[in-house]
This record gives C-alpha cells, structure tokens and sequence, in this order.
C-alpha cells in the first residue's frame, strides 16, 4: 500500500547527520517526492545516497505559491500505488513551512500518512531552552509594523502568564535584532526569554536570560537563523 | 569545554532508529548522564552500542518527584569538566517531560546546553496531520473531572478558532477512549480531529476527521500511546 511520508531536512548542516538509519533507509526507496525547492531537494537526496541517478527522481514543487487546484495532481503517485516522499527545504515539512493541505488531502483520499524522524528547530530550541515545556505555543512571525509588534508581544507575554506555557516564535534573519530590542523594550524585567541560533550547526549557541539582564547584554543576531522562546514570570 | 547535551530517546522502537549517527556518536563518547529512569536508560545506551560497559556510567535520576534543591547535584560532572547527557524516558526531555529545571541550573550556571536531533511525539503527530502548522500550542493533559474537561476542550475550540492554531493534547493511554468520547461530545461538528497512535512503531496510525465524522467512526485507543490535535473550522 502506498504511502505519504512526511520527511524533516536538515537545519544546514550535513543531511547524513539529520536523519536516524531507519529514516534514511525509507528515503533511499522512493522516487517520487513533492518538494519546497526541487533543486535543494535533489542536494539533499544526493548527499543521501539515492542508489538511482538525480535524474530518475520525479520532484513536485509545493512551496508558498502553489494553490489548492494544484494539490491533486502532486498525489498523483500514491493513486499509482507508489510511496510518495514529503520534503521541507529545512526542518519538518507542515511545521511552520508548507506542506499541511497536502497532507490533508492525502487524508481525504485515503492514504497512510507516515512521518519520519528527523530535526525541528522549534523542538530543538525548547529542549535546550531551559523553559517550560509541559505547555508551548509556537506562534510563527509576529506582526512587522512596530506598534502592532509590541501590543502582540504583550499579548503573548500576557498569554504565557495566564496559560504558563512558553511562547515560541521566529523571524527573518535580517529582523532578528530588530525584534530582540522590541522584547527587551515590550518585556517585564523578570520574563525570561531564550534565543537559539543555527541549530546543529556549528555555530550553534543557546542562551537563556531575564529580560533585565538582555538589556545589558548585546547579542549579535543578524543574518542567523533564530528562535526565539519567552516565558512570563 | 564541558556541554550538558540534550538527548530525546526512542518511542518505544528501536534506539539505533531513533537518532542520527552524529547523534549517537555524541551519545557513546558520554560517561555521565541523568535519565527519568535510570533502568531503562541504560536499556537504551546498551542499544545504542555504548563502546564501555553499562556499569562504567554514572546515571543520576530526574523524575518528577526530584526536587529543586537536588537539581545541582545532578550538574556535578560538567563542573568537573566532564559532558553530560540528559535522557528522557521516550521522546525529548524537557518537552511534555521532566527536564527543564535542570537545563534552567545548567544555563544559569553558565554551561553549554547543546540539544540532539531525535523524535518528537507532538512534532511527528503535528507534520503528519494535516493540520495548521504555521501556529500550534501544546496543552498537556486536559483535566479529569467530566464537566472541567468539557469547559476545557470548548475553552481550546474557542482559542483554535481565534488565534488560527491548532491545539494539541495528550492523555494517559487508559484513558484515551473516554477523551474521544469528550471531544465527540463537546466540539462543534465542522471541527477536525487528529488522532495519531504508537508513532514511529509497527502499529502506528494517524486518522484526520471532521467531529461529525469521528461520532460515527469508533476508534480503539484503549491502552495506546496517542496525540490528539484539533482545528477549529
């Protein structure tokens, strides 16, 4: 019976070193993949070690753009009884990156939906963070326009009180220092917030700090992949 | 430099499937850890081929009884330089699991916290949903007394539908059943329902359906590992 398998990429750092054996094992059986990029998809797949040439791999494209019309026909090898593999250009596809109508669609039509073990920065992030985990809300992109950005970090700030849940969210990284001065301006002293940049990359770094003490303490952000987690105290 | 490493443990498959071989190489150069249970942790590094004999580790135990003023014993080995890893029972620590405290005493102490690439119950069952990923709270157990587990799913409908989320839960395996019955119970007909069982496992199942759908479809959940997730319309 065919399957939809929901594949994590890695974060930037080596593909071999992002998925567990059993995972890699299932990816080196398909051919047929539905993709944010195709053309990082077939980097990825290759550093694999697909046992087929690039070339014998059909990729889909399923990206911000694409619509809801279009979604049928990337399922079209599971209706050909052929597993069908899932790929976000980082992290888990459907988690704060496309993929979710799809999967759904896959839903409806029947098929089994698999997900694969692989790397999450916003679980990454919330393991190392030191925070409250037994309740966490990821949030995705707070509003850009400054006054709508603060009244927002106050709202989450407030929910994280109220709800004791960690509140998770990110930006591009060329806003990431312009968002850390708007929590350091928005914040009580006494919230905690964690900021996690390049995850299992080599430059990985994890720091936890009261807004009080990231008011005296500069971190440089720009251009880095960044997660940011707050706690109200 | 000494690093506290947090390590997410298989969900009950086998351990060799369960991380990335960077990961496990981290993992077998460790002589220190701190493990909910001891026990069953060393079960595990056993499966991930520990290159020393088991009783050559040394696993201090963080459970949720361990109390605050016994987390800066369990730090001991990286003030004396050695690296540390801390282990859950299944899946991530400190996610839906003890843990947090400790890598909160690691970072305050001024230590390296680096987390693992492994598997995520919540993040597995949420990429293979179909469900809204770009926003999404984990909400823990919902509470056992009828009428407060009632107010509480209508509470969670409310805020799925406000903030575009979806939410997420979990329960005790014996109590599964009557959850679903709760939630056929008290949401609306147009919301939808995930509910994926004993992830990553021979077993596993993931079944997305509208509320109206799920009344007329019975689901044995009785004894089973599971994730709810539901999106209001």
């Amino acid at each position: 019976m065919p399957v939809l398998y929901v594949i994590a990429a890695s974060l930037g750092g080596t593909a071999l070193d992002a998925l567990p054996a059993a995972a890699i094992g299932v990816v080196r059986g398909l051919r047929d993949f539905v993709a944010e990029n195709p053309k990082s998809a077939r980097a990825f797949l290759s550093a694999l070690g697909m046992p087929v040439a690039l070339r014998e791999l059909n990729i889909g494209r399923l990206d911000e753009h694409t619509r809801a019309p279009e979604l049928p026909a990337l399922l079209a090898p599971l209706r050909q009884s052929r597993s069908l593999g899932l790929l976000s250009e980082a992290g888990c596809p459907g988690v704060a990156d496309p993929g979710a109508p799809l999967v759904g669609l896959a839903h409806r039509e029947g098929f089994r939906v698999a997900p694969l073990v692989g790397p999450s920065s916003i679980v990454l992030a919330l393991m190392a963070s030191g925070l409250e985990g037994q309740r966490f809300a990821f949030c995705g992109y707070l509003p850009r326009e400054r006054s709508r950005r603060i009244q927002r970090i106050r709202e989450l700030e407030l929910r994280s009180r109220i709800e004791r849940e960690t509140e998770i969210f990110i930006e591009t990284p060329y806003r990431n220092q312009a968002l850390l001065a708007a929590l350091c301006d928005a914040c009580r002293p006494d919230t905690r917030l964690c900021i996690a940049t390049d995850l299992t990359l080599p430059g990985e770094t994890i720091a936890l700090h009261g807004i009080a003490e990231w008011r005296r303490r500069p971190l440089e952000l720009a251009g880095k992949l960044a997660v940011f987690l707050l706690q109200a105290a």
